[in-house]
């Protein structure tokens, strides 16, 4: 870390109007110069989607106080990204992009389909050292109070030591509960499965809709994983990589007739 | 391979009205009975976006003649995908599922943008072997005439030898040109960078908006990437995986001070 501040860029999907993103935008404060770019609307479930075909509204915020440069951007957690390095902080060396704090787990597969991930990974695919947050808990006013010390320790750390290119970290928080946290864990992303259904309604003119429905089933057999961490009451914290390169597959195929 | 004809659900991002996409029906129907699943809007670069807080409108179509079970639906490429398994062919085993033929190239980092590759990598996480097809030409009258023996080799292959359970293909044909192609290659990602910008306009009533342009530049040392066996006129094939853990780095995180 340097004699002067870093440079730190603040994301999310939850929209900039949520309560994960302003306690993030708190904590961060306290370690560096913060910028937030996030969406204007909710954008959760929206994966790595980038706006093509249509242009970005931008504008100026002052929801985080007139010490904090903010944006809201209406396109997706990974435009924001993307706008935030190329446009709003173009030339400037940016240290780190964190991303959340997400309102629910984004433990397991949800990594894949996470707008708060996505915002992270981005980061790592233009060469900035991300770490994505969320706690797994849903409502609007969620407690995060107990989020706090961790992600100080956790972004110092990766101030310190720095990311491998292309390295994310997907922090998850279990929901705030009597029972204070053991630390952390680095684990994998644990190999779980949405079971899932559609419930078929019909609306007041007969048309059929459907909403979709599931839970999460670990059948991972490592015990090592996320969703194991969290559920021992855990921080998990999963090394990721936006590389999807199969090698050892890779290597298998060579006897393909191809 | 067994005696039945195999079943095959196909999806895209180009929307159920492009071209790619009747061109791989028309493929497919050679080997399989085909199902399609396909979104009623254009749905580039919606990455794996899954509807959240709003229901999916779906309908029957007759778009592929009357031998071809097809829908349209409102959602993104990989809720297509969960809605042809969970909901239309419950119960019964999907063989394969294909995705594409894109309009445009999903090679490199694509493939974290692309809808067409998330409905392949989101089969593959429901357990079904699943191939993404990408042909390197936008235009909406693009010539695939050429990727059509490729296919049913590829497919093949597939259906023979399997796929390990969360393996996806991501397959990608150079634009059809005056020279025939070479073959295939199985190639890893290749880690190119987009170099981004945005321009800004003013609309009629003095406000801003940004267009986001900008070009893939491939600075990876390895030279067995997709990007390379592309520029080499053959067909790309990275065998890609949905378990985003990096192991290597899980493990030398054991040293950091957490």
């Amino acid at each position: 870390m340097s004699q002067e501040k870093p440079l730190i860029l603040i994301a999310n999907d939850d929209s900039i109007y949520s309560k994960g993103i302003r306690v993030l935008v708190e904590i961060m404060s306290e370690m560096g110069e913060v910028v937030v770019v996030a969406p204007d609307t909710h954008q959760s479930g929206m994966g790595h989607a980038i706006t093509l075909g249509s242009p970005l509204r931008v504008s100026k915020t002052s929801d985080f106080g007139p010490q904090i440069l903010s944006y809201k951007c209406s396109g997706t957690p990974a435009d924001c990204v993307k706008f935030g390095k190329h446009q709003i902080l173009k030339g400037r060396k940016i240290d780190l992009v964190v991303s959340g704090i997400n309102h629910g787990s984004n433990a397991s597969i949800s990594v894949l389909y996470s707008g708060t991930m996505s915002a992270a990974i981005e980061a790592a695919m233009e060469g900035i050292p991300a770490i994505g947050f969320s706690l797994c808990e849903f409502g609007a006013d969620a407690d995060f109070s107990h989020c706090h010390d961790y992600i100080i320790k956790i972004c110092q750390q990766v101030l310190v030591h720095g990311l491998p290119k292309g390295l994310t970290l997907n922090v998850n928080f279990p929901a705030k509960s009597e029972v204070p946290l053991k630390g952390i864990k680095v684990a994998k992303q644990a190999n779980a499965v949405y079971r899932e259904f559609f419930e078929e309604r019909k609306d007041p003119y007969g048309q059929s809709y459907y909403w979709m429905d599931g839970n999460l089933e670990n059948d991972d057999l490592n015990n090592n994983t996320d969703l194991d961490a969290l559920s021992d009451n855990f921080v998990s914290i999963v090394p990721i990589k936006y590389d999807l390169t199969d090698y050892a597959e890779l290597e298998l195929m060579k006897s393909w007739d191809l």
